[in-house]
């Protein structure tokens, strides 16, 4: 039995995500998937909490024939604790599964295997169009699985995402900081 | 579709909780399980990681006809914030589940319906007392089911717990703190 | 101009802190009220907010012929930084006024001027009086001004404190945290 | 009785502030005024501390018919939660007055009345103008009341901003952090 | 090369540490002494400062050949991330030294190495020995080393103890915390 | 006896910083160097743990004739308590060293004396400029003492800084995030 982790943000889990998680679904049994940041919601680059991006992926990946936990990690805000703080917070895996240097590095000063691929360049560029699109009222569905639509619909999540991006626009609060001016 | 969500330490989770579930799915289609103090472990009162928990859960609760999702809630000792935290890393939920007293108060005064029921108070003897069978090698795995015997035994968690205790007779660390006199 | 700070949790502001009030208020020609555990509430020992702390403390204190502030202090659980902790949150002060040995002890250490009185001792006396009073039905009101009884009134303070000593006497939950076993 | 709550950093409070404070006295007969990120000063964009700002808007609002509450409350940096540690920082309020999307949104969500006003708009031009002029020894009194000048003055606010900006000049500390390099 | 780390919390510095640092330093050519729960003081079981700490240790040591380090570690209250946490502060380490049973299983279940000794049961009555005695103005310097006592002498550590001893006799503030009732 | 302090985030522990603790070894007769940011590392800004850093520090200056504590400090984030909690992290100290103006100006509100000097300009400078060399593989080691380039090189500090660089300039995770997209 082979368990894989994979650590993001899911803000939202689009397709790039879905086509992932179809690949290492080849090479594991099990399938935790890390929600990071999971304290963070509201903002323009965290909108959704932990709890919607929890739905989002369940209702994804019925689909799957992988046995998958949805797992949030809050930020600890520091890196030097990162590893364990995932480890504690995940059932136990046998590789992790990233494209980000830093979280490589991190895993790799902890003796933790972790597989790349080329593929994963897609993800950050993906979910930054996404919200851009979701902001000016752009086609943003077409970039997600169906059952995140559904998601964020139910939630008016594009209506939070085009009133969050007000505030930056106002300069007032770019990092998300309900204190105005 | 009604979702509902049952809090709870889980340390670990035993034949109450497991009776209580059952209980829980003949009303509900789906069920939030919120493991509680998440961010809490190698203490004697809560031996077992997030982590941990989760795989303990997860495994019993196959056998459900019952959507169930395991989220682990960290502590952010703010009783007046509690409901919003578990809000916002929860799905959705329509009714609570609790017979703790101020889980009932925080709920109600967030005008959120709970359900009580006197079978709950099972719940925090059994804990205790499954913990206390471990710690002096007794015969536990009767008050546990048989997915969570599993898992604990993988992860040598009796061994765990008898070593915390000792720490607790030299009455060196009573609170899980690592640094010693 | 002299300026006085006087350091309570206040749960609730009984007669023994409106006495103290009182006597302050022919040495100060403002004073400041410190709520200390602002973030605590919900529990035995701290059974309310920091806001219905400043209700009662404000409606109390429009009486005297004195400018006071209310001021909400959240616990950072360092006492090496209490003293700059609390200037910062507070308009600045010639005279701080306790009874506390270790609130005396950190306003010595940092130079500043504290005076203490025998009468301070009634403080945590009735404090605890009040809520043990709360808790079993009895005749609390007696004990805290009328704006006091009405402010605990209006948010059925009362009530509050009898669920959450429930909790306690269930073993569940004795020191206030939501997620029972 | 209408009790209204505004809430801003005050970084410093100012003319823009004072008219607001204005005309939503008109609409209430209390006024709870918030002071976020309570627990930030000595930054370029949070120079003052809390106690500081409580005593600018106390003593400006002394001129106003109404009964006014200045509560410090610090970030958490969770908005899932904001709207609840605000509700347990501040006595009771039945209308949030505010002109960030963000604050606006937020309360929408707990299902709190917001009434906003264009006028709001020049809050935080005004503010970041104050504290520009302080830096550069412009002429800053006359963007603010004459209490708010006062409390400056003898804080010695203006040479704490120039001494701070010149941090950031070096880029050795633009975010407000004591370690240099 | 081989280099030790001793971790306690040194409340303060005393004889049985010293007889440990001794022992230990026939096994390595570099020791880190660990100084726990740094961020705590002017309590009844963490009565001296870090900084304090880190003189009183330094000051004794020096008579020892043995290249060593007095490293202060915060609690950061996650036993899970813990050993993490002391690796991350501390210059690396080939061997722990502990009779904790809770740090020698933390450590174990990272797989670092770890030497026990009867001797370490000393420690924790001495501690707390030391403490009562600087309470009740008993004979406490003939438990320390000469450097601890002249350390304590200097910034009044007997007189500190014997107040911080009087706020919890009356119940005031049994753990500390300066918000008195 | 005159006892230093000297505050900075040494990452890494550069030739300007060595040319400053010759200067104030001229002066004092210990010396504490305070390491901030202690809590950051994997970071472009902050690369090294505090561990790390305290290795560096002290191989460094055993060639100096002076007492000298390297004491690691953590972020409270919070100025102003920064001074209360560098003094209770450190052995007492009578004057600081910094030319960083935000230090210079919360050390002189809470009246302790600090030195300032034009040399301190190269130290900002300096540290970019070392981690920008080993980023792209540059002659870094000719600008920091050889007992710190030993430990970078033990360490595979440049390695490090290399693959977090990488993170940067996918634009994943410029503040060292390790949750990606």
């Amino acid at each position: 039995m082979t368990r894989g982790f994979y650590i993001g943000r899911f803000q939202p889990f689009h397709e790039g995500h879905h086509a992932m998680v179809e690949r290492i679904s080849e090479e594991v049994d099990e399938l935790v998937v890390g929600i990071g940041s999971a304290d963070q919601s509201h903002t323009v680059r965290n909108p959704f909490t932990a709890g919607e991006r929890i739905m989002m992926i369940t209702k994804t990946l019925v689909e799957f024939d992988l046995v998958t936990y949805a797992v949030p990690i809050e930020d600890l805000n520091r890196n030097s604790v990162w590893v364990s703080h995932v480890q504690s917070m995940s059932p136990q895996f046998d590789v992790a599964y990233s494209n980000n240097p830093l979280v490589v590095r991190l895993f790799e000063e902890a003796g933790i295997e972790v597989r790349q691929s080329p593929m994963y360049q897609r993800e950050e560029f993906e979910g930054t169009e996404v919200r851009e699109r979701m902001a000016r009222h752009g086609d943003w569905e077409t970039l997600v699985p169906d059952a995140v639509a559904e998601v964020i619909d139910e939630i008016d999540g594009a209506d939070r995402i085009q009133q969050i991006t007000a505030t930056d626009a106002n300069g007032a609060n770019g990092n998300g900081d309900p204190a105005d001016e």
